[in-house]
């Protein structure tokens, strides 16, 4: 990578947890030169805008998170119940051990851009559309394989999942206590392993 | 109520929908200008901050759901599976037809606040806390009166129904679509009238 592109690179990784934190509107640019040490003309060489800037950190904090669940899948190959609980432990890890701080990125931005901001609300849709034909695809193939009863919706239980986790990182970092994310990880093993799995 | 506070309650009524759509930071005070029709300094006449009004904003916004749910407690008063499910269809709303537009603002503050605003965090916790504490009474008394399972754990099931809300509350309104509040209700539903009650 020549110069540019690792400056590039850098601003993202430093801007990203900011974002993560404080949110698109929350964040202003001198947050972000406080923590690259740039100046203003310095950073937005790069980019063309904020708008610009925090996309590609969203990217980058999502990015993070999929390698995480890629190596899951990959280690869990032909095994749908671990592939299913494998993907929760990493999305549970956003309460506390996200790997770009302030939670889950996900929710924050889906959160915040709902009604605000039409682009990030756009990308933050493609990521979630990934997560449920992710869940889908797990679920398929465990009733193809005959590990999976069924009988399970895979949408459904996409909605669901998710939304436990997702409700569950947001009370647990409310209160800054992981009781609530581990009650849903357990519940969601019980229910897994009762109702799903064959 | 003289002339003052009349204002003073046409200013919070007018500005909790902007704060609960757009958020604590992305929220300025000529939004708010725009909305009230007033200047900056009749803004500041009744409120010593930004942070005051928006402290205000989300009492006048939660009153509001409190209403809903206080009514469904009265109606439902002696039958505790009514009460719950009420409950659940009084937070479920909140995706699509929310007393406040904007979603459920305690999501919303949750979200924006884990990080960022202390005494915004700081009040939504207390309304985290009266919703754990009232879903823990009625499971408790309907424990108590033999409508519920003895062994049901009235905190863990708070947390699990909180968690299936929010987080499906936060997936139809990224989609616009309210089949994930359904699902999530849906679910519940049948949770609760297999598992929970007797």
């Amino acid at each position: 990578m020549d110069k540019t592109h690792l400056t590039k690179e850098k601003i993202i990784a430093q801007a990203a947890p900011i974002f993560n934190q404080q949110g698109y509107s929350g964040t202003s640019i001198s947050a972000i030169m406080a923590a690259t040490g740039l100046k203003k003309g310095g950073i937005y060489n790069h980019f063309a805008s904020k708008d610009e800037l925090a996309l590609a950190a969203f990217d980058y904090s999502i990015n993070l998170i999929k390698q995480r669940y890629g190596q899951i899948l990959k280690e869990n190959s032909g095994n749908a119940t671990g592939q299913l609980l494998g993907i929760i432990n990493v999305l549970s890890d956003n309460a506390a051990d996200s790997p770009v701080p302030g939670g889950c990125p996900v929710l924050n931005t889906a959160v915040e851009s709902d009604d605000a901001h039409v682009l990030l609300r756009q990308r933050v849709r493609e990521v979630m559309d990934e997560w449920h034909e992710m869940i889908g695809r797990i679920v398929a193939r465990g009733i193809e394989r005959g590990q999976f009863q069924p009988t399970v919706d895979g949408a459904a239980l996409a909605t669901i999942l998710i939304a436990l986790i997702e409700g569950a990182v947001m009370q647990s970092r409310l209160y800054h206590d992981p009781i609530h994310i581990r009650r849903a990880v357990d519940y969601i093993n019980s229910y897994v392993q009762t109702t799903v799995v064959k």
